[in-house]
């Protein structure tokens, strides 16, 4: 079976939302009147952005997972997937796992795989997997991370933080309880993106981010971009999980970055309507801070209960000097 | 400096045709009335689809110019592209080298680089590159490959098989000319994306595709997708260039697959306004074969003056099989 065959059987599926799916050139897509585009790219390399031993199916529904991310964290609705992939080997056990993953995150929200380049598969070098997404928000309503205004608080979904202390577990650098350990390494293999709480979130938050970089630098970014600083209220994170020593857990939950939870900013008065959302959701909104106007401080502080400010080094993931923990 | 200080140094150009570019968790873009959107995504990667010594600055060209290929193919007018890259090292030089090639490309066809993946910078891994690219076509005109008609003419763009030589003198495998071997590298090292001609052949053309696996097996695509045979006159073709065996040039005109010309195929009753075309542009257009009915034949036979089958095995270029000779 050539290549042209085995993606044909793997990576082809019914597109109903696209006018022209994979086999062309191009794929062609209809964009609703009304509505402009939201769209985004990452890539995904062995070795560096997750384990090389990840398990093919986790590892398809991650390349989209995380790319959807990206859009929900505009308050876009998910449409349309383009896939890249280089492959070291031509094996067809790990295509059809990979695209299983894939498509179970595809059809669990409603994306059309539209096209993309399977065809470059290699017989060497390093698995390198990229993933573009495409989705739809009404013109002018999108959540962009310039938007926050001060006064307003700083909201956290979920449970960031678990991932990054499954991430420690698998490189044997902690040990966790069994039943923390499933939840954590779940987290961080099959992390759920945020789109529904994004849609919900547009006509209530002023800016908002996905938490890939780690909590206080993706805060940052939205600080930055808003020309604002932010106060985190460590008193208002989430609790730590019971079983793992508090450092560990805080450090996990500040700059860990592979939860793809939402932070995101909105007004006092939206706080009943959030508080909805999250029963709505059965997803935990966590009020963790506050946006300021004196944008001579750093972007983003700790305070403790007493408001003090908490000296925080680390100031997120960067990939250039994260990767020898990796290895 | 760290990452995001080079991104935005290198990668941060101004880009007028966006709603919101890079920066942001997505990009937003929005699409004029009556145009649907051809989107496509191709995977380089070094060693495999480069040379691992190919100057950063061609390199970046050609990680646009191959993409804006498929867009031509389709008739579209190029918008907007997406890039994701893992770079081995952080290397400075390299990234403004890089983005030199890609931003020159990018002004050239008017593209915006609305946004992408450059954070996931590594220290390890090959390089790996990923662009995306956005187009504007109006609604139901794109030149897909299955519009194919029985005695249709088939047509080629330019001169392709030159960049084929072109590999082949870089490996070692050909001496070439000193003029002739510049053309060629060149070639293999910046091809051109014939978007003007894929937009000018819109009204014209009923099947396009960019001869990227090769062209004998690229008409082979338009002819299964069309559901017909394709018969390829070999007297027809572009005479080969000077000093270079006969039988190389032929099989790098009729398997080589980095020039991105574009092969089409449209009513003989087009003759007078495509030979226009070819003089507007100054770039040869060869009426090069025609479509069958028969479609119990091979997908595309090559066929000698006297109308006799020339056999011809190669069928264009599989990424499987072809890696060994690329090492």
């Amino acid at each position: 079976m050539n290549e042209f065959d085995l993606i044909a059987r793997h990576f082809q599926r019914p597109t109903p939302q696209t006018l022209l799916g994979p086999g062309d050139d191009s794929a062609l897509i209809e964009v609703a009147p009304g509505m402009e585009l939201a769209v985004s790219s990452d890539m995904l390399v062995a070795g560096v952005h997750f384990l090389p031993d990840t398990e093919p199916r986790d590892l398809g529904w991650k390349t989209l997972a995380v790319n959807l991310s990206d859009l929900a964290a505009m308050g876009a609705r998910a449409r349309w997937a383009l896939l890249a992939l280089s492959l070291p080997v031509a094996d067809e056990a790990w295509l059809a796992a990979f695209s299983a993953g894939f498509f179970s995150c595809a059809q669990q929200f409603q994306v059309d795989l539209a096209g993309g380049d399977m065809s470059r598969m290699t017989r060497g070098g390093a698995l390198s997997l990229c993933a573009t997404v495409i989705g739809e928000v009404p013109t002018g309503q999108a959540l962009r991370r310039d938007g926050a205004q001060a006064g307003d608080d700083v909201w956290l979904s979920g449970y960031p933080g678990l991932a990054a202390l499954g991430l420690k577990h698998l490189q044997g650098k902690t040990v966790l309880p069994d039943a923390l350990c499933r939840l954590c390494v779940h987290r961080l293999q099959a992390p759920v993106p945020r789109l529904l709480l994004g849609q919900l979130l547009r006509p209530l938050a002023h800016a908002a981010i996905d938490v890939s970089d780690g909590l206080m630098a993706d805060v940052a970014h939205i600080a930055k971009k808003s020309r604002l600083a932010a106060r985190i209220f460590l008193h208002r994170l989430p609790r730590p999980p019971q079983g793992v020593e508090r450092a560990l857990a805080l450090e996990s939950l500040l700059s860990g970055g592979d939860d793809y939870e939402l932070a995101f900013t909105a007004g006092a008065q939206q706080r009943p309507a959030i508080a909805q959302i999250a029963a709505q959701l059965d997803l935990p909104l966590w009020r963790i801070g506050q946006m300021k106007a004196d944008a001579t401080t750093p972007a983003v502080q700790l305070i403790d209960s007493e408001g003090k400010i908490v000296p925080w080094e680390k100031q997120g993931y960067d990939h250039f000097l994260a990767l020898p923990s990796f290895s």
